[in-house]
């Protein structure tokens, strides 16, 4: 890491910690280059970093001053009240109706999945797939099946040592992204019939995933910054007697909530007390905008239960389809269900990712991606103040690219999405993320894509419509 | 196709059809030169392929005569009678078992599921790859998500239409390989507790799918020739009620069994007046070795029962995890299960494969592939009778590049495996193909490996000796 960048995330997790608070002046540049010992342009260089991640502005003859939190303006969400009932999921009509109309080329895909694909350094990647075709060995289309390309998970298995949990290459299945390890991690533990618990809202792949395997989803309390609520948590872990327990612990998607390390901790004992495995959904864990990686549940685990999964699609390789599963003690079970279902992941991809991150220069990218990110998030932000209804609510995630909002009540959030799409704007509608239609009210809008002040306008002019506050409807 | 391609074609055809039968004289070259209008040189090479091919022998100032069907020494299996109750499937121990125990590198793998890497053109789809990505488009990484690369799909549209067989291109599901394919097929179909209709002898990941999914297997006899009887597979629709019936329909996984064509025309039409969908395992059918592709059940298809599935795994491009799905009037139904198992194929892969298609060559490798494999069929078939037991019986596929052998009732099969491992050769034994561990004395050897006679003669002693019949033991 540069020396800017360094201190750059240093003053980022000082403002993450509410240790330089929003309106507080920085250090000068000559207070930096006197008191650290470092020189101007490293200095001016953090501050531009930090301005276009959105979190200080300079002022004209004055200096550098923590951004104002402006979304502070639009208050943060409540927390969730799922009813405690369990319910058999059918949410993939709405989800495929919705993804469907998402996919036109023309559209302004507030409503993807995805980040941009320009984020992501695909010649690089272009390259790395060439070299390492150039050099293959022709047993690698043997060797290379399940578990997986044996220096990929020895790259893994690394990363994981950086982020302070012990893995083993042995224990890492390589999958068709995350989603097949997060389907295997499920399967390994669940049988049809069975409870499986989630956050509310939740992610509609998971809720199409477990409609697939028949099984039974009870959507738990979530903050909509730390996310899963723990006395909500136990209180279902008694009433349920679940199988399983699926989160996002780090940038939840959709609320972008991120539950703290020692939530993290309280919830792996929680449910290693009540020994129920952890599916630990960490695809978005890379794209933090603090100093430091968030940690993992899975750095908590003593007992095996936690069943992290992660993938390089929304960091690094989107269309690679390359995921994995660290199963803990499942592990041997997930690469058996990973043979069964599809033998194993593709071998260009493999073998391409085993040679980008052995080259280096991955933290570089992840680093321009998060600036990338944390600076469309403000835009996002003051975009949303500036055009949405009053009593809009939003949540302020730390990482990740989605945002959750919670509109006034008399929105109809599928409603408003005809509407958008209507005007060449997708929107995820907030029915989408619960197996019992909830939130009607509610969208989930990306702000990873190529940022299009216009589209949020509209869109906000639709909502300030349809809740019955726009200008002489 | 050159011109010497046809003719050696042509030959082989009229062979296959009992036309020029064994041992007879084969046209002199002045003969098809004077009556064809062809060059001497044409004539020579393609009896130089036919001999490659194990087809036709040259005898010394004579001529070139069809060569004895060696093989018919040791007899075909007889037809497999399995009971007909259904049953709860639970292979995969000894599955997962025998395959651990295969892949170690230093093993003689005539057990392995797989032809050997060296007969495909790695280098030529290693450019093909990174030609691929240096003219990525970005946004190919949301476009090519499910169904699929368009262009790859109107490729394999287009060699649906060579066999005679419409599919758009939009009912075509790209997959992680043909088993994904077939997995989704399943699934769109049968629930668990249902009842699926297979071959006896099945193939292994068929019986491991239907384990995972919670669904009965019945077995149903199967002409080691000719495959599933008719007449057993009405009795088993009538008695079982079955959601589906699986089959690989030409060169069947094990026995190398090939459906004549009325004969899968019959097998579609029972199954429609049943209303019973199809899933055509049919990764073996462009390893012919007659003069032309057998005919896809699918081609008789009037009702979009069947499931056609396929990949170029085992003819193309192992380890690039391609396969597909045309489902017929379920076409939805998988690309659905496809987004929600495993969101997409790899592009990397995808994108190679339709650039490879679009260069042309790719009959060309066929036809190369075709011979090495027709050329080691011979070489097995002689050296099986040269080294087994007395009574051992053989199939005679006319494709893929496996072999089901019948060895003497007093041969263990897993205790030959076990003996075989100690000597650092692998078989796939017979009981990994049957939900009831039948085939206790049946073997599945794959000639499609680097040709090592002395692993078969090893083989061949173990059986002896096993069977009772070894020299002094």
């Amino acid at each position: 890491m540069k020396l800017y960048e360094a201190l750059a995330d240093e003053l980022a997790g000082l403002m993450a910690a509410g240790v330089l608070r929003p309106g507080e002046k920085l250090p000068s540049v000559r207070q930096q280059q006197e008191r650290r010992g470092v020189s101007p342009s490293t200095v001016f260089q953090a501050y531009y970093q930090l301005e276009a991640r959105g979190l200080i502005e300079s002022r004209p003859r004055s200096g550098y001053y923590v951004a104002a939190r402006r979304a502070l303006a639009t208050p943060e969400p409540e927390v969730s009240r799922p009813d405690a009932a369990s319910t058999l999921v059918d949410v993939s009509e709405l989800v495929f109706q919705v993804l469907e109309a998402s996919r036109a080329p023309d559209i302004v895909p507030l409503g993807s999945a995805f980040p941009s694909p320009l984020l992501f350094p695909l010649n690089k990647l272009g390259r790395a797939v060439a070299s390492s075709m150039r050099h293959i060995d022709p047993w690698s289309t043997v060797a290379d099946l399940s578990p997986g390309n044996a220096e990929l998970r020895r790259q893994i298995a690394l990363r994981y040592q950086l982020d302070g949990v012990q893995v083993a290459p042995d224990d890492i299945v390589i999958t068709n992204g995350a989603l097949e390890a997060l389907n295997l991690c499920l399967q390994a533990v669940a049988r049809p019939g069975d409870t499986v618990l989630v956050e509310s809202p939740s992610f509609y792949a998971a809720l199409q995933a477990l409609e697939r395997i028949g099984l039974k989803a009870v959507e738990v309390a979530t903050h909509p910054r730390e996310g899963i609520e723990l006395g909500a948590l136990a209180a279902a872990l008694e009433q349920h007697k679940p199988s399983a327990c699926w989160l996002m612990t780090s940038f939840q998607n959709p609320l972008g909530s991120l539950m703290p390390p020692e939530k993290k901790q309280a919830l792996v004992d929680l449910l290693a007390a009540h020994d129920v495995p952890l599916v630990e959904d960490d695809v978005y864990g890379e794209l933090y905008f603090g100093a430091q990686r968030p940690a993992l549940a899975k750095r908590f685990d003593s007992k095996g239960l936690v069943m992290h999964c992660s993938s390089f699609s929304k960091c690094l390789a989107p269309g690679f389809r390359v995921g994995w599963a660290a199963a803990g003690r499942f592990s041997r079970q997930v690469e058996r269900l990973k043979l069964t279902t599809s033998l194993a992941a593709a071998m260009p991809s493999q073998l391409a990712l085993a040679e980008y991150l052995g080259q280096g220069g991955y933290e570089r990218h992840l680093r321009q991606l998060r600036v990338a990110l944390a600076g469309q998030l403000q835009k996002m932000l003051a975009a949303i103040e500036a055009h949405f209804p009053a009593g809009t609510r939003v949540t302020q995630p730390q990482g990740g690219y989605f945002l959750w909002v919670v509109l006034p009540e008399s929105v109809d959030a599928l409603e408003l999405h005809r509407l958008a799409l209507g005007q060449g704007i997708s929107i995820a509608p907030g029915p989408m993320f619960s197996a019992k239609r909830r939130f009607a009210n509610c969208i989930r809008l990306n702000y990873g894509q190529a940022w299009d002040e216009g589209a949020v306008a509209v869109l906000g002019m639709l909502a300030k419509t349809s809740s019955g506050r726009g200008p002489s409807v």
